[in-house]
């Protein structure tokens, strides 16, 4: 690799299309033929043309990705940091206008957040706003968003007294591996939009609180920089566990790669395949900001793209997620992996019967957040289902939960009636504005707020609690409880209209 | 008809009502005897005396009207435009207040509107503010109306996930006719209200893009006019399908005459009785604004007006229909008409069997939008009691329903749980405000909505879905089991009197 | 009685406690001796005492009380016209600040109002702060208050549709009694703060209308002044009818002798017994404005005055009620009355089921609008309680019900669940701030109302309905079903109690 | 005790922590060797070195705090009152910023204040922001503080007319101890920060009103000096009875020390021993403002601090609380003590039926006024539960209730449903902010509307009531029925990680 220093007058030659040198990390790049490829379009490279790219790549781009995407003959040399003049550090002419805060960008001191919600209203304040809209929205009238939370609100614990409950502990194990809390990190995309560190932030403090990160196939790192950020034990060797939640593509070949190459990092143990995504729902607070379209995904290579229903990250960035997805392909994936398969995005009591059916390891209750079918059924209802319709599959398979859990008592709502263990998605993103420790700051609040709330139940164990600890009473008239007949709509319709026919 | 040029001059001198010439379209009439008869009052026509009524005209008339009503004889001439001069192009000294925007008059772009409530904003902005009162209005404190729209957020969907939804139809069939999406345009009054292009629009955009419109007896246009504005298909012949809707008029003839007419035009495929408008509704708002009198209806020829209750243009435009309408009247309807009969504003289970029994060929759950008895049930609530009380039904006629329905994901409910199709009455009217162009977009929000919901659910076709995609348990216990017992008041309150009287 | 003329000079001579004239009506009086038995306290006689008074009497007093009150003797004269100056027009020094508008004072046109709110709205903005405070209070906390109306928004029509409904008729009889209307005017005390023609503008209306007013014990003017002020039918000779409300006073020979005063008057047809006021509640709004203490009853005597609680005009001036009135009375008043007998503020089951078997001609379903006991149960619960634990009570003696009613669809509600009749207290009062017209317009707007629901209901008389007509399910869990058993608490207490007496 | 006079100047310099004079109540002290180990930290005695801290030690410690705990010897003197100049009088330059009042500071005249609202609203405006934090707050989102008062009016009276009510009695007894009212003040910490009489002003209040107080842990008066407060009957010579609320210690010898110092007061009645404190709750308006570090509680000498979770009082002072109480300890309990015991923080049915067979002689529903764990039920619903569950209890041990009572319907509502008292908290805090009068005006208002509410539902007595009084069948159902089976998780558990095992 070329080390020679290429002068800012040399640099700026090089601006149009046709001829596209950027400086990036202060190395000097042509890039007027990987442009047109570029997955976020070539235009946001086009813009840069003749300038220093720093700060707007490493917005959107781990520090790797171009070197693996670039050859070495690309690289015209340093810049000469002697030749920078005034001209050179200004901003190219014009900014996306999403890109300017939400609020009025003042951080809260991290010591002053004392609990999720406070995360979220910093990350209203300081996030830009299309940044918010892409974490914040929902589906359509976000009736399902909110009552993932609200539900909860709903559930009164039963707490019993006069227990000792001197010491208490919350730990449990999830797929067999330890976890200091029932808590996962739920899958979530680009947190690199709210923190330069993003993903790696939240795989650090999820290392030294000691939960599990599940890494979303829309990260903003590539998933082999996350695991291997984190070093292994000093004295056992050990590795600090992850999972991988996977979009299966349309090209089957693509996913089949992709899990091969993360069969590389012994890290990661398990795999959440996501069943909820089929079609992405239209968030609508997300579709009404343009898409910054130099944003790309470094595990799919997909770029964000303005199209004539707006610039929904979620819908623009999955079009490579396969609505073909069917039961009959759990055997396919089992063939590409022998790590733990975990279902994503199940939503009533029939597909979890299904899921044992085809032996998966476990499922994960969610709507994705209310994110993608507006009004389908928080998870909490789903879980009461189970308990009404088949509560056999507590023994047969793993049930995780996620969606408006904002509060330790949540949690303890959660396991109390079966879950494994919840996932936290938004809460984390939020928490990500403060880096690594914004994240830990988040956990330690929910571990005190999980404690406080067992020792008030009277409970010191997670293994100690039942469905018995919570009063569901208010909740319970909304859950299903019988499979409806299918309904004999053809016959019905066909016999009509063969009468409609013979009168007209 | 005479082409002789007619100077402003000229026609300035016949200014009074004893002698009214008005120029429309650059024809100029001579009105004075016509005036005293104008639906619309004369009004409104002495107020043009002399001048150029165009504008006010196109508000509110098809242009085909004036021909319809004036002998040749009237024309007197074309307006010499040479001379015209700035006095001429002056508007008449005063104009009705009502007639000013609701908002503050500026519409949104057509492109940043992503849902059917973006629509309704933009007209409460763009609209006058009678006609916003006038669309928007329901009964009294507007229960129903509001209830309308507020019972499908209460309704979970149960989707099913890991089903191949690669490729979904939104297609379906309404009495035998093809449609694209199970959407019918419920009928709505005055559409050139909100746009000169009215009904027109409505209809070239329902044919652009497959779905009928259900043409309403108080259009802006002329039945006619909007039917035979579609051209048939270039290729096969055939023609695009319309329904009518039809308020029986007091005068039983005008009716069998409105009929008769409609008859000639092979492409109106069904007629839908109005039966839940035996009283116009109170709709406060509609009725505190002025109605302009010069606004008439072209189908019934009835005119606005103002009376001492106010100005709702439903109940003052709504006279003619024939509070005596009931279930015999059906056998003289269909000597009427060998169209398919469709009753429109079903609200009980009861009159859903009663339709059945008289052979209708199907019925229209609806309550008139809310706008004519508050507190009478959304739709919905009477489809479930279909369930609860008559499944039969469903085998016997067809099932419309409209009220409230401002998604895709509500049309899959009503679907799921038996109707044929629903209807869309404000949401279309709002539309209309961008022309055919603003409907044609609602129809495309709406299919992608269904579609999304659709896939998200788990199924690829409408035929497959039922009851079992839908938790009503919310809902379900609103829904009437059983029919009262009539209450045998008569007799109770009869030996009672008697008590009392022998006491006085 | 003398008709000399006195000068404002002489009459301003006699300007303190112990030498104290007053001008009312251009009639000198004399109040030295009578001031200090002014039921209204002597301080307002004071404080005109050598100035003309007639616009403070008339605002309180109705004319014929002074003449009814003072000895002829106390005439003085005339007073002489020719003597006004200036000085003599002024108003006394200080006015009571309650006295003031409660809003902005102006009016909206009678021909704007069109529902009951409406009324409500511009008393509120016109009646003095007391007077809406006294009108529009609640007891505590306005629970009882608000839901009396929340309630009827709860109940849905089963609308039949397709039924013959050209002719309606809202007639009906009250204690064999014809009435235009199932609506009576309850009593409501002091219309006289709103308009100074208070129950002689009601009765009028009541008149023109066809509807019957009862009169209450508390009303401004005397009984019979309102029942005199009706002429007879000039062609039959027969009276407008009347009903009285009694609050029995402590003193019961008082109550006796009222009884016999209004026996008097043949148009008094029955008599409303007030059951629900054994002690007046505590109508913040009311108690927190100083009452006026010239206020006074011109029934009962009893004088406005406030205490160390507020101001509360309903428990200041209710001091006389007698708290222990009880079932065995029943005897006492049939004693004292031949006419029909209604007990007023029934709120249970049990207590109407006691009215049957001791004979009352009728119940009101009341809870005094809410002013007595917050949380006290909406008389609709009660309705229903009676169709689940006593329907045959229908069939015993009428049932009257009032609160919160606003719409003609919540009447027509009342008499489809057995309701004869349904009261209207506040909406006449504030109604009446129009006077004769407002309360005819408010009885126009409330049958037209009736009249939209009964045929869009699909109903032609109030024979016709019964509970079919209502779909009361959302309401059907809050209705008591059972009487509970009586807790045996005593035993159990005594039980205990014992046992920790032993211990201590 | 040395009384000789110290000058200004000679106290002035004593003003650095190495020799450290104050002046309280015109006391010279020597605080030097003292402040390190003030229970408050030194640096509030720091910051008045040589300086008057009077109104600072009198806004937080009781007056006989001081002789209790320095030595005599470190009394200097008296201060020279004639030395005193206008430096002097200044106060120290900063003051903790949470010492400024809430509101604006106008306290509302006591005789403008009609109910416990207004006593709420007068302290929000009056009181410190922290004060007020302290007292308003309640655990996490405050679903079960708001729930606790929510509730209440969601229960119907089924109010009894025709019934003799003009004489009522409100008296009870408690534990067979006379009272008033069935009120007791529940226990509520530091009294003295809204007034500097605090306890004491509510002791004498309780007494001249024939009320129990239940003295808290946390007083801020010691327990001694608040019972010997109250003189004894000058002609009985009997003693007011009051109440102490005991917090375990985890050193449970000076618990046993406590309650043997609480035996030398023969008024000291029973000991309520807090149950529902295992853990504080985040009580977030409390903790996001710091603590006065100055602040002790006289009875545990445990001082507030600030922590870096914040600053809540209840959290941080209350780390001497034993979470290791259990139902074994009862035994321990009883041989502490003969007075009767009496659980408070019961809020399962479980848990009272345990208290039964544990030989408690009462348990008090309560869930700490919503401030320890949010979504723990609203004391109703517990004592709904046991009417559901086990009714028998009310024949066993005396039931206390207490958390959202603010009014006297409430009162009569849990009373009827078998409370034999219920405990007032918050209201009583607030009205202390006037004193004595503060707090017997409140009482006097809660006698009041409770004999409105007897007299309005037909009752003289409190033995006359029962659950039929009332109708809670807006809440029935969520009162849980069942005690939940055990739920069999870890078998289940097991099993199924034995087999994801078998196949890593």
């Amino acid at each position: 690799m070329s080390a020679g220093l290429v002068s800012i007058e040399e640099i700026s030659k090089h601006d149009s299309p046709s001829d596209c040198w950027l400086v990036i990390d202060n190395q000097v790049w042509d890039m007027t033929e990987f442009a047109p490829s570029h997955p976020g379009g070539p235009g946001i490279i086009h813009r840069y043309a003749g300038r220093d790219a720093t700060q707007a790549y490493s917005e959107v781009h781990a520090p790797s990705v171009i070197k693996d995407n670039l050859a070495a003959t690309k690289l015209k040399g340093r810049l000469d940091p002697s030749t920078i003049n005034d001209e050179w550090l200004k901003p190219p002419p014009t900014a996306p206008q999403a890109n300017t805060p939400a609020g009025d960008n003042s951080q809260p001191d991290l010591d002053t957040i004392i609990n999720a919600h406070d995360f979220e209203l910093a990350a209203q304040k300081t996030a830009t706003a299309k940044t918010w809209a892409f974490y914040s929205s929902g589906a359509n009238d976000l009736i399902t968003r909110d009552a993932n939370a609200s539900l909860y609100s709903r559930i009164w614990f039963r707490p019993r007294v006069m227990r000792n409950v001197r010491t208490v502990s919350t730990s449990s194990t999830i797929l067999g591996l330890p976890t200091t809390l029932p808590i996962l990190i739920s899958p979530a995309a680009m947190a690199k939009l709210i923190h330069p560190d993003g993903e790696l932030a939240i795989a650090r403090a999820a290392h030294s609180k000691g939960i599990i990160q599940c890494i979303s196939t829309g990260a903003s790192y590539p998933a082999a920089e996350i695991v291997t950020s984190i070093p292994s034990s000093p004295t056992s060797g050990s590795q600090h566990p992850f999972f991988f939640q996977l979009y299966v593509d349309k090209q089957r070949s693509k996913s089949a790669a992709l899990l091969q190459k993360l069969h590389q990092h012994g890290n990661i143990r398990a795999i959440f395949v996501t069943a909820d995504a089929a079609a992405a729902g239209k968030r609508e607070a997300d579709e009404r900001l343009r898409a910054d379209e130099s944003l790309a995904s470094p595990i799919t290579g997909v770029a964000a793209r303005n199209d004539n229903k707006g610039g929904g990250y979620g819908r623009v960035m999955g079009g490579f997620i396969d609505p073909s997805l069917h039961w009959g392909d759990i055997a396919w994936l089992r063939a590409q992996t022998r790590l733990p398969l975990v279902l994503k995005g199940v939503m009533s009591a029939s597909d979890v019967k299904l899921a044992c059916h085809h032996g998966l390891d476990g499922v994960m209750l969610s709507n994705h957040g209310g994110r993608n079918l507006d009004t389908s059924p928080p998870a909490i209802l789903t879980l009461l289902e189970c308990h009404r319709r088949c509560p056999e599959v507590f023994a047969s398979l793993d049930i995780y939960i996620d969606g408006g859990i904002r509060r330790g008592s949540d949690v303890l709502k959660c396991v109390a009636l079966g879950a494994t263990a919840v996932g936290l998605g938004r809460p984390v993103l939020f928490a990500t504005a403060y880096g690594q420790q914004g994240v830990e700051h988040l956990i330690d609040i929910l571990q005190d707020e999980l404690e406080v709330a067992m020792r008030n139940c009277g409970v010191t164990s997670l293994e100690e609690v039942g469905p018995w600890l919570v009063n569901t009473a208010d909740l319970d008239h909304l859950v299903p409880a019988e499979e409806a007949h299918p309904y004999a709509r053809d016959w019905r319709r066909g016999k009509r209209e063969r009468g409609i026919k013979a009168k007209l």
